[in-house]
């Protein structure tokens, strides 16, 4: 595809200004918000050719291919726009369970909870395997 | 709660360089995701403190109590931090059912669909309520 002439579908999604959108995988079963992540349009041009979610890196300003290092990858169910067409919700099943590189499947895995008069977010999530082992 | 000496589990919160941080709403029984809006610390805190979303509106630069207009308020059932602390998950109970200006479920009601060679997002969700109903 050439990208200098992208189709109708991409020129609607509204990227940012640093060319980013945010996206948001969740688990196609189980409903459960996995991470979010973010995606130029390159990156959203090659999730749907691919069927598997690629990002933006931010920090290393380049393209992720989510499990590329870990085996994690995130073969992709279905892809959603929000009304404003500025976030991306991607359906996703989560090869390995796990989507955080902390060895969680969630990188939701911290709650706010309150002990007496103590505020703190607290990890509530069990790592399910090691990140040493991971990206090994 | 004094805004200047924030406490210690708002300390840990990444806000961007405008002083914000993506928050996303989900339906805390059917795991739909709703929304993503965006807070400041004062919309934390104030999220907190009252129990229903509020977020800080960046087109009005101002909070936005959701539900203010609309009656659709979110009772917060549940806060997270992803392991970045950039993302905030609000597991809410979206009264009225709906989220959406547009008088959906949720705001991600568009769904990339292929037919033949036509790539297009598509509306796949019903309208509960006309909008113009919802802000009356």
């Amino acid at each position: 595809m050439n990208i200098e002439t992208p189709p109708d579908w991409v020129n609607e999604v509204k990227f940012d200004g640093d060319g980013l959108i945010p996206a948001i995988a969740q688990d196609a079963s189980s409903g459960e918000v996995l991470m979010v992540a973010w995606m130029n349009q390159m990156a959203l041009i090659e999730t749907t050719q691919t069927g598997r979610a690629v990002y933006w890196s931010r920090s290393r300003q380049k393209l992720w291919r989510k499990g590329e290092e870990s085996g994690h990858v995130q073969e992709v169910v279905e892809l959603r726009l929000d009304c404003d067409a500025d976030v991306i919700l991607l359906k996703v099943n989560q090869l390995g369970g796990i989507a955080c590189h902390t060895g969680r499947a969630s990188c939701f895995f911290r709650k706010l909870e309150t002990t007496g008069s103590k505020v703190a977010w607290t990890a509530v999530d069990p790592v399910l395997k090691d990140p040493e082992l991971i990206y090994k």
